[in-house]
């Protein structure tokens, strides 16, 4: 008998008839139930068949998993994020498009918002806006606010919370890298304990065909310290490097990314002072027209007529003035929506391959340790076999004929 | 395209036809081809059908394999050692029974060769002794003799050869379980750095589908440590204590043993000691005896022929005593001789059982190790789920939902 603590369960085997000859049930550590081979240790998850040419289980075929650039996607929809698709022009005042899917509900409960110093009535008040990519919830579509932060003291652009994600997900990717460094020093230290373990003299005399199989056995660690140190050196090049590596000048790149965007900005709030200096411009001149237009009423002079026509001539100017200050504010403000849309989209697009990125990366990591187990499992099939040959009369015969001293027995004596 | 160093290997596939779709052929470290299914990270030596239905493997049936009290043999013969079958009488002088294998050829190329005090004459001038157990190498046919140790210094029995042996094998299980522990260390050690790694905080902010499967790939490295745990606390009580337990007075019994062998060899000598006086005794009684019948023959006196009497008396009263030493030698042989069988064979059935034992002990070993490769495989099951949903435009939805700061977008301003 097997000095096992677990005894076979054999509940199971009686409900669906017997395992082969040699089989046996036990419960894992996680109460999933696998199947031994006393004869041969092999251990499988999967319920041996009695009837030989039965298959264990049928080949993994997934019909409903596509592909997708090496994307693999189950049932989800493929969201292409084909930014040639969308016109990048603003979609206020234009009529909703009959059979497009409406834009979500906003529920703001200020009766204003301030979008690039401009403050905007009521969002029920407007005409109702379409969204540029409906249905994906793009980054194009909802970072338009500012917004204040959570101790309410400074305002926050949308586009710098976007930033925020990028360089936070830049971030997590190089912690990735160093969680898949400490693993490889563990791996490194098990491999170099399992290898030192494995050159130790303990029991190096032991003879015969246990001698062989302990022997064996000890190599067995070095084999196994071997596929350890594969492992850890896959990890390195194959997962910790390509994530430590992708975009090594990312937050260089976003820096000029948000220097460019904030120039914008910045150009745009000139634009709106220049604009509201202008208007406050024309509002004195018209004051001024009016003034004077009340004063030739009363006096009617000459020299108040040509006054007036001055006045006149100023406020027109004034007008003007404004009318060009608006048309740079509003050449700005397209500008700066135009980058707006197209950083976004490109970030969007970012993450989107940094989520790819990490996940296949992480898949390898998986792939790794799946080989690894696998490996690692082949190192003891020769220990398995030089057990099975394991022979007591044999090692005794190869002991006796090196070790014996004489096979003449004493006889009685006689005188 | 995954980063992979190692390409697929495609020369076996079109030899063989294609492999079932997703499948990739690699090769491993040790040069063996094994078979990667891309979409699943299954992982598998066995080449995957592309039929549905058909089997990976045979399920295993080794009808060659028998097993004989807990000892698997392939092949070799059972040697049953029971005693009970020959009888412990010496065979000198015994008929070689027809048909029976007969005594493997001595070379000894002394012409006289000593055990127990007895000096025996070159085995060629003696009568062929026939093997107690033929064609066993039985530890009781072969270690009657004594032999010099390797500095030719000092004479050891046979029977002290075949202790020293024991006591060797007791070593070597002592040493094996010493070994054990050490594997017992490093495999702690390992669950202990995997766990502690799986509950560092890196990356604990990854968000979303991707969040979910960093957070249980983390995950799976605790589970490799219980793994890890689970089989170093099953080394222990199955394979390391029960090594170190076997036996626990061996030593002790060996001495005991070893005494009581020595005891009889004593006694023999002695007995030995009392025939080699006797037969002294008796020469010297004769030579007195021969002495007085000569004087008689010159003297005739009456006086001279009542002390032949007496010296014919004392003859053969000292031939007498000769005839019991040599009976009581003979006793004290005859004890010796039946106890060195039953000893040796006793130690003979001691080693297959130890040597039964250890094999036993070492296969619960590498049953330990297949589980454990296998639960630990099974570890990154829910990574790779997790990993297959990871889904960047879910994952964008569900930021942008909780981050977004606005979708009503700047207009052109009007005057």
């Amino acid at each position: 008998q097997k000095p096992r603590k677990s005894t076979p369960q054999t509940g199971e085997d009686t409900l669906n008839g017997h395992l082969p000859p040699g089989w046996q049930s036990y419960m894992s550590p996680q109460g999933r139930r696998y199947y031994v081979n006393t004869f041969t240790n092999e251990t499988t998850w999967e319920r041996p068949s009695s009837v030989p040419g039965t298959p264990k289980s049928p080949p993994a075929n997934s019909p409903s998993v596509l592909t997708v650039n090496g994307y693999h996607i189950s049932g989800t929809p493929v969201h292409q994020l084909d930014s040639g698709h969308i016109s990048l022009r603003k979609a206020s005042g234009d009529p909703q498009s009959p059979g497009s899917p409406a834009a979500p509900r906003r529920q703001s409960k200020e009766s204003s918002l301030t979008i690039n110093c401009v403050t905007f009535p009521h969002p029920d008040v407007m005409p109702e806006q379409q969204l540029l990519k409906p249905s994906e919830w793009s980054y194009c579509d909802y970072f338009w606010a500012d917004k204040k932060d959570s101790q309410g003291n400074n305002t926050v652009s949308g586009f710098e919370i976007l930033l925020q994600k990028q360089l936070k997900g830049k971030q997590m990717q190089k912690e990735m890298a160093e969680f898949v460094r400490e693993r490889i020093k563990i791996e490194e230290e098990y491999a170099k304990n399992l290898s030192k373990l494995s050159q130790n003299s303990l029991a190096a005399q032991e003879e015969g065909t246990l001698g062989e199989a302990w022997a064996q056995l000890k190599k067995s660690l070095a084999d196994e310290a071997e596929v350890h140190l594969k492992f850890s050196s896959k990890l390195q090049s194959e997962v910790e490097k390509p994530l430590l590596n992708f975009r090594e000048n990312f937050k260089k790149d976003m820096k000029k990314c948000d220097h460019h965007i904030a120039d914008l900005r910045k150009h745009l709030a000139s634009r709106y002072a220049a604009v509201e200096k202008a208007r406050k411009a024309l509002t004195e001149r018209q004051k001024d027209l009016e003034m004077k237009t009340q004063q030739l009423e009363v006096k009617l002079s000459n020299k108040t007529e040509e006054e007036i026509k001055k006045a006149r001539r100023k406020s027109t100017q004034a007008g003007d003035d404004l009318m060009r200050c608006v048309d740079l504010y509003n050449q700005a403000q397209s500008k700066w929506f135009e980058e707006m849309v197209t950083t976004t989209l490109e970030l969007e697009r970012l993450e989107v391959e940094r989520v790819e990125m990490i996940r296949q990366h992480l898949c390898q990591y998986t792939q790794l340790r799946h080989e690894t187990d696998m490996f690692n499992q082949s190192t003891v099939e020769l220990v398995d076999q030089l057990l099975r040959k394991v022979d007591p009369a044999k090692d005794r015969e190869l002991w006796v004929k090196e070790h014996k001293t004489g096979d003449i027995r004493p006889v009685d004596m006689e005188i």
